[in-house]
């Protein structure tokens, strides 16, 4: 029996609640929060904002009652102010002090905001708590039009909610293209796509930043690095995350190279006793082994079961690993999917000399059913190996046809460590309905070994 | 340059074929089929005579015409009824002799037929070539009532054909279950749902078998071993296809030990210069290295291509191998799909002293995304491992989600031969519409852990 105390309420805190507990029903476990609800699936907001999910509280995967029922305390508006290692306790709101045999941290991270001149103002939002979703719904409604800044895949899913909603819609973007995980040119051929089923409402800025905020109380429009002005309704700044790490820097916990709270493949943090899950953690990146950031919630939800069982372990019980991440992503825009697993070309080259790899890629575009099929999608896959050892690095699948089961195919095949050779004679299943006689995966894997053997 | 002569039209030849003249334009490459036209979608037909596919036309792959003009010579209605392999020679319908330096036998399979007493009758089909395909849809329009012998997938694909047509449909099936490569409580429960969508139109009979048919010139019923006497309009007799090999048999060629022509991982027959590839050949099994025989249009175009590959190459050259097949299979039933890979409980069981392992397995059942998404699946799956070693053997999943996805990941960890433990750390990707944040295939990998552990 042990005293678990879970600090952090989205993803990775519930999960390893929940886990701790079913572990050992005798284990005392509670889970603290500062907000004031628990569990809530955030990937679900921009569905929301589209109204694709129709209320907000379809988003709450498991309310406090039911945390209760299966013997989890929740305390909600609990904001954790300081940890004392030494003495094994956490203080919340600077007045209650608990004690813990274990500590969990799923602290989470907090939305970057670029240094823009008159900030904050009325009408600018993040999406990242369930509150500003609800927030910028409300306001999509009546208003005309936005300014989103950032054109990763939260900026994508809010795209699709936007023009449902009529508005028109500025993007600007720091760098040359959208979703900086994928080569050039897909991403090109990304934003294309995205133009085609715009309506018209869609205006990118790339290569440009928002240097101040018009407006006095008020958003009212934005002034670029380029010259332009533009005047709109609201602003959402979807430019990525960074961990939340004040209070366990405070208490002397290690960050790592990447600013995350640095854990090993146990979830232990630098402290005994205390262990780290989910977006405030920095991950390792199995194909290179080097340290990445990235906030995701499959990751958070995995951490957060390693770290309850090893927390819930004796000692010597420790056995449990999360081994890292291939990056696999995956974001829809109406019919149109795009995903990723694995390095892109441009990433791989750019570590060529640091591990001794020389990529090259192939792509094809093709249907990815039998041709004679109704409902018919076109894929276009780029494959990417090591032309050494012929090891496949990653892989960029976009289009309308079933994009996730590719890059799910290839995700495993990743971590497996396969190479080009043993990947294109993987058997996969094939009827008219679902795929061509050779998966279009195999097409680009067939051509990507020709050009290796060329 | 070489003189290539292919023998079969339907998927293994024409890929063949093509792929022979495209590595060497200076071969002369010929493909010969006792059919009346080449390169089909054999595994489109259910759809044609569904309405899914409008016209038989669209189910053409390639026409004669398209491959005179990419340099490969057609010749229909030439049946091979010798080869002589001392001459290097083929012999077409008795009377024309061809040289060749390479032969490619791509001569396919021939449907079962149960020795049944009255047998031919009219209106008795097979499924296998257009024509088939034709017939029965000319005659599902006007009949009423229909006996489908056998119950694999080519039966289920026409059971959604029939219910579409409002054909009262009996189903007679010598085994106690429907796909015998799924496990009896996961195909009970395909059964199920069979039923549930048929608009109370389908009887199963299993455990039975027709001892006779009904009519003088004319189809009119069937009499089972169990004693029922049925009547209905037509009979599609669906009980698989054994590997055509009597003319092979006749050269000297090997056959093995399925019935199929021996080839080795190159396509080599026992006999030089003569090559094999499709529904004529045996296959290896990969899990276990046994031979097998899966008359399949994915490895048929596979062989194919690694064939071709290969006859063309010098002697020195001969480097493109099949490795074998994995047993990958799906199917849909309207909205519900059945898909597996690997090896079933029960057939992983009757190997246990052969190859040494102790099979052992997890079955859940879960949305197949985001709970709060619309149009949400539910997928039962069933993952097997062998519980000594962890490694993974096989897995089915059936339901309304996306059960491709889930079995090509599994046909992918397979080929690579990863264990449990390895499975369960696999970083598929993400997104509200397509998956829960932990994949259901994970939930089943960690359950199945969980037993292994304990």
């Amino acid at each position: 029996m042990k005293r678990i105390i879970i600090i952090g309420g989205c993803a990775a805190g519930p999960k390893a609640a929940a886990k701790a507990k079913r572990l050992n029903p005798d284990n005392v476990v509670e889970l603290y929060t500062k907000e004031n609800m628990v569990s809530y699936s955030a990937c679900g907001l921009p569905y929301f904002i589209g109204g694709v999910v129709p209320n907000v509280n379809n988003l709450m995967v498991r309310s406090p009652e039911e945390f209760k029922k299966s013997g989890v305390d929740i305390f909600l508006n609990h904001e954790c102010t300081k940890i004392i290692p030494e003495e094994k306790t956490v203080v919340f709101n600077n007045e209650k002090t608990v004690s813990y045999d274990e500590l969990i941290l799923c602290i989470g991270s907090n939305p970057i905001v670029p240094k823009i001149n008159n900030y904050p103002l009325k009408n600018i939002f993040n999406l990242k708590v369930i509150d500003d979703g609800v927030k910028i719904k409300q306001i999509a409604i009546t208003a005309k039009s936005v300014v989103i800044i950032g054109a990763g895949y939260i900026a994508i899913e809010l795209l699709e909610a936007f023009v449902k909603n009529k508005l028109k819609i500025y993007v600007i973007e720091k760098s040359r293209k959208m979703l900086r995980v994928l080569d050039n040119e897909i991403s090109d051929c990304v934003r294309d796509e995205i133009l085609k089923r715009g309506e018209g409402l869609i205006e990118f800025l790339f290569e440009d930043e928002v240097i101040e905020f018009i407006g006095e109380e008020k958003f009212e429009g934005v002034k670029t690095k380029n010259g332009r002005e533009i005047f709109a309704d609201f602003c959402v700044i979807a430019v990525g995350v960074l961990p939340n790490i004040s209070i366990a820097k405070e208490a002397g916990i290690e960050i790592g190279i990447k600013g995350g709270i640095r854990v090993d493949n146990k979830m232990r943090t630098s402290v005994p006793h205390i262990w780290a899950a989910g977006d405030c953690t920095e991950q390792s990146f199995i194909p290179t082994k080097q340290t990445v950031y990235m906030a995701l919630g499959t990751i958070a939800n995995k951490q957060g079961r390693v770290a309850a069982i090893n927390a819930s372990a004796e000692e010597h019980g420790i056995t449990e690993t999360f081994d890292g991440v291939l990056g696999s992503m995956i974001t829809k825009y109406f019919d149109y999917s795009i995903a990723a697993t694995g390095m892109s070309e441009s990433s791989a080259n750019s570590l060529r000399e640091y591990i001794n790899i020389k990529p090259i890629s192939s792509t094809v575009e093709e249907f990815d059913k039998a041709g004679y099929m109704p409902q018919i999608g076109i894929l276009k896959i780029k494959l990417i190996a090591d032309s050494v050892t012929g090891t496949i690095l990653g892989a960029q699948v976009v289009g309308t046809g079933d994009a996730d089961k590719r890059i799910s195919v290839v995700a495993s095949a990743l971590r497996a460590g396969l190479t080009i050779s043993e990947f294109l004679h993987l058997d996969l299943p094939y009827a008219p309905p679902f795929s061509s006689t050779i998966d279009p995966l195999l097409t680009a894997a067939y051509k990507l070994k020709q050009i290796i053997d060329s």
